[in-house]
């Protein structure tokens, strides 16, 4: 099996990673505009070779990890140059605009529009692990457009390497990842804002920021160049994760402002509930792994 | 050495157990208004034995780990209890008014008042663990108030269970804590409830939630009856870091507005310095395991 990684960092190599544990006799090729991260790449074993992207017409599979603006305009190009037996999967963040771009190509049915929810707040070929997507979800978009047969060899492929699948229409999954994704982000990166400007002499953060702190601005050293992109093709549904978010801070605010300290412990209190939520998924996670 | 430890909840009965490790001949005395509580630190093997408030006489030490505004009433009262020779800690989140509280008590000497800058967002005597306090910053204000050897012998103690200690006045220790620890905490309950608010539908949460979302939403596990006392007592900081979240919070959602994504790459990129002082974090606490 010939598979053509397009963008070969966090997410593009550690699909090649376990490919290459799941699947015998493949063959995998990188293609990278950062001809770096290709010998990255290669040294660490993440792909078999280096290739081109004409290359990509005698693919079996194609996996394209790149950030979302240019999947939209790299995806038609790979369409108009697979075979009928080639699958190609997408790992984007955002599916609506993608799923809308190519909508009317002739080559439609050889694409499975997915997003796996995995990563670290790493990027690029050395930040590629074994195992990133065990007992991950990985939703799957308008799974009815893509050809039954090429859907059978994606399927297998997520089962094999251990992904929960769950099927959407790309405008609720980007509505709905706004919030457990897009926001948390934003509220990261704010919050490390926040910090760095007020303490600018660094050693107090250094000194007094626990593992609570740590913990909520992780997210905050996520790479920009994947960041951006999302933020702008999901623009409408996180600007409105944001008002809710800047909304709540406020109230929050307006109660501690009017000493209201029963209702500050019933706002936390109520949150609270997300315990039971943050079980569940990892109750999940452990039955999957019996 | 009689140890008594007031609260013998996460930061009591993990001090409790460290103390243990390290101390030879240390009989351990849990006091604690919940007696569910005491009965399961004893089962647990937290304590030697349950004590009654009085008998605070007969300490070397007391360790007072209970949420801050009941340790306003309740510090003055062991002041008030407790002989020439012992020392008693506290380990409240916030200082000011803690210390402003006792300044004029006659056995002011006797309290050593302290921060230790660890925890996890889980709370009671089956929440305590060995080496919680591992490497972790212990706050120290006003040290010159405490009796030198007082000071000496709770030293002793804190090197002994590996903690790292940094002096500071108590109204800067509340206003650099509110941006790296109380900030937090509103950021993750804001968010939880923002998106427990938004997916009434648990499942949806519970299927596309990855460890991102886990992540920046822990601190919302958080318990009420620690954290509303401390928002009160750190009110005037604690608003003054909201007022300048929620400032920067619009400020990205105005450039989503505007379309300027340039500037919102701009605003991630230059936040990713916090990588730097994270790994500067880590690796001080490596340094100091060698």
């Amino acid at each position: 099996m010939n598979v053509f990684i397009i963008g070969i960092g966090l997410i593009g190599g550690s699909f090649a990673l376990d490919l290459k544990t799941v699947k015998k006799q493949v063959e995998i090729y990188g293609v990278d505009e950062n001809e770096e991260h290709l010998e990255k790449a290669l040294d660490l074993g993440l792909i078999d070779k280096k290739a081109k992207f004409e290359d990509i017409k005698n693919a079996d599979l194609v996996y394209l990890a790149i950030p979302v603006d240019a999947s939209l305009e790299v995806l038609p190009k790979i369409l108009d140059l697979v075979s009928d037996k080639c699958v190609v999967i997408d790992a984007g963040s955002t599916k609506e605009h993608l799923c809308k771009k190519v909508e009317n190509h002739p080559k439609r049915r050889n694409y499975l529009s997915a997003h796996p929810i995995s990563g670290t707040e790493f990027s690029g070929p050395t930040a590629a692990i074994h195992g990133l997507f065990k007992n991950k979800t990985n939703i799957i978009c308008e799974v009815e457009k893509t050809a039954f047969k090429l859907q059978e060899i994606a399927l297998e492929i997520f089962q094999a390497i251990g992904m929960r699948i769950r099927y959407m229409d790309p405008a609720s999954h980007d509505r709905h990842i706004a919030y457990v994704s897009h926001l948390s982000h934003i509220s990261s990166f704010m919050l490390g804002k926040t910090v760095l400007e007020k303490e600018k002499n660094e050693r107090d953060i250094f000194d007094l920021a626990g593992s609570g702190f740590e913990s909520t601005v992780r997210l905050a050293k996520s790479s920009p160049a994947m960041w951006t992109p999302i933020f702008s093709q999901n623009k409408k549904n996180v600007m409105e994760t944001l008002d809710e978010y800047i909304s709540n801070l406020k109230h929050f605010r307006k109660l501690m402002e009017e000493d209201n300290f029963e209702e500050v412990f019933n706002e936390m209190e109520k949150t609270n509930h997300i315990r039971e939520v943050l079980n569940g998924i990892n109750k999940n996670e452990e039955l999957k792994l019996q």
